[in-house]
């Protein structure tokens, strides 16, 4: 049986898009993985998880395996709160997630339909715009630079859609701290400016502050923190300070989208790992953790600046990150597709720019490296391997 | 800032409905809790589940902690399917999903927009009810008796709908086998009967199977092993064999399904979750386990029915069921909404009738009682104080 004519509507339009996931090729096993956005395997607390479930389970018994009971339920999300206080974040309520995936996922169902116009910046994050891709196909992009968002071009576009009549967007999708996939940061005035101008033209901001904490000089002030009206929500994690594979996330917003989000959420809670990850944060100083994260990935982080000095061609040039996981790469007259091919036959991966452009071909020129899982070997060795396959490409 | 004008169509009708879980009153502690449809305490497997993560842990150390990577996570699917085959579900393809609430909210997504008219069992299961809810409010009930879904009554109402031009379900929901909250299951001929009308009027089936495995005389086919057209999509979930808290499910059907749920499931998976649980299987007995669990309910179930035969009134009247958790009570004349504070102050709980049906009125006479949780002393002693809140209240 044919089933696609049982499809609503919403879900044909989304699989006019490329299939989630299948734009990466199978790695060999013995590649360098610039490409994975992972966490350093020796900074993934694995005993430290180890014990907190084996604390966990005997001091509760059954009580975390059921749909609800666990006291450190409530713990985690008092731990999460707590800690976005500290970073400035006052007013909001927090509602704990499967990762910040479920909480963009959320909040699309909750924002976004048919009609809706969503702002993304260019680049972007490729799953979140997946996410969106689901519910409208109207979005508007505007470029990052080496200070993140372009407000003033984000003005510019919003006062001439106005000025035509043309709709405005509901809302603005932004990673301002470390950006996915640029490394960039919004500097303090675009901040200040993205939130007036939110009030301005009427829409909401959904700031993804993934790798937030995760600064190697100085720490960004979040956009909700700068937020009054409730225009902000908040997305985090503990993906990347932590462990991805446990997915525990959040929303910080108001009160009523955080009673919306959770009624789209109902029971899809996971009350063992949430359990889990409260017993093993009670058990962990977190701030000496944060403090060995900034420090490795800093290390990482040179470790990669000075080998593309080293093994790049004249025309390869980057932004420095000041945190987060990733370099972004611009080579002048390449096309990272084709070069992916001569890389993984090198030894070596990276996520070609295309992947992050809502226009792929806006990407041709452009590649993300990730400085996080691979070791300080395989980072100075990868970037060579790099360099050799855009030399035997390009000569 | 009044958000409710941010919201997309979709949720402003959601929201209309009642708050999810806002329906039953906080228990007591020392309340008898007959409400609740958890596991059995001493059947959920903690000492397994903390020595799964063990040897997870030292045998992949950061593996299943990152978003990809463990070999366990094939596994989970493979032993799954391998179930699923081994009770006649040989064509389809397996989703592995946060528990049976993530693959129906998943089914939901690509199914239903708020055109769609979907067919009920009456009375249901109310999470499901609720998740159809936040995407159409088109919904047609038919009544369940002690053999199941009255299909002979769905076939009236279908065809009547058909003669006079009336929109038809695309989708039907039904818990075939010992059904939520009635306890009841669907004959052989009337499984045979939806299968064929399925066909006839061109609709889909969930069929939600979240107790087909705990039977306690004989196995019902599952709908999905009668299906030769992928019209059956098949709901199922460890938390009633396992633990509810790991929220592992899965959806079984074609593959077009099967792509499009996974494209709007994107990478909300668990990794971590999936593997501890493949590990957990890789060393359990399931065919000795499942044995022990309906031996447990079965018992317990007896004793159930055998305290309410010696403490009901003569108007309250019940289904047998042969598996799963619930004995469905009807009290002539009794409005079990009010009966609740009454048996509260007695110290047991159940869940109100009203609950489970679209129109709550249709629910008053009857309730949910759970042989599942409580033990076996606290059956006996629930029942009698449910025995004295009715007395007491209508003499």
């Amino acid at each position: 049986m044919k089933m696609e004519g049982y499809f609503s509507r919403n879900i044909k339009d989304a699989l006019k898009n490329d299939p989630p996931g299948e734009w990466m090729p199978v790695l060999p096993d013995d590649c360098i993985r610039l490409s994975s956005g992972f966490p350093a395997p020796e900074l993934v607390p694995a005993d430290g998880l180890k014990n907190a479930v084996n604390r966990l389970l005997e001091e509760e018994e059954d009580l975390p395996l059921h749909y609800l009971g666990s006291p450190r339920f409530a713990r985690l999300k008092d731990y999460i709160q707590q800690r976005l206080q500290e970073r400035g974040l006052k007013d909001g309520e927090v509602l704990v997630t499967a990762g910040a995936c479920q909480g963009i996922d959320l909040l699309a169902r909750i924002l976004i339909d048919d009609q809706t116009l969503v702002a993304v910046e260019s680049p972007t994050y490729m799953e979140a715009l997946e996410v969106f891709q689901n519910y409208t196909e109207h979005f508007m992009s505007i470029p990052v630079d080496e200070y993140g968002l372009q407000t003033d071009r984000l003005e510019e576009v919003l006062a001439d859609r106005k000025e035509k009549g043309l709709p405005l967007p509901k809302l603005l999708y932004t990673i301002p701290t470390f950006q996915n996939p640029t490394g960039t940061t919004m500097s303090t005035e675009r901040r200040k400016h993205v939130v007036e101008l939110a009030e301005k033209f009427d829409f909401l901001v959904v700031e993804d502050d993934a790798y937030g904490e995760l600064f190697f000089e100085e720490q960004a002030v979040p956009l909700k923190a700068m937020d009054h009206h409730d225009r902000v929500l908040h997305v985090g994690s503990l993906s990347k300070v932590v462990a991805p594979g446990m997915r525990i996330g959040w929303v910080n917003a108001g009160p009523e989208v955080i009673t919306a989000l959770a009624w789209f959420k109902k029971d899809l809670d996971h009350p063992f790992i949430q359990a889990t990850m409260a017993a093993f944060l009670e058990n962990t100083d977190m701030v000496q953790r944060l403090s060995l994260l900034r420090e490795t990935y800093r290390e990482k982080r040179d470790v990669m600046i000075s080998e593309l000095e080293k093994s790049m061609p004249e025309r390869a040039s980057w932004y420095i990150p000041e945190g987060g996981y990733f370099v972004w790469i611009k080579v002048s007259g390449a096309d990272t597709s084709e070069l992916l091919q001569a890389a993984l036959d090198e030894g070596v991966s990276f996520i070609p720019g295309q992947y992050f452009f809502l226009n792929h071909e806006d990407g041709k020129e452009f590649l993300r490296l990730s400085f996080s899982y691979a070791s300080r070997d395989e980072i100075v060795d990868g970037v060579q391997k790099l360099g050799n396959a855009l030399a035997k490409l390009h000569g």
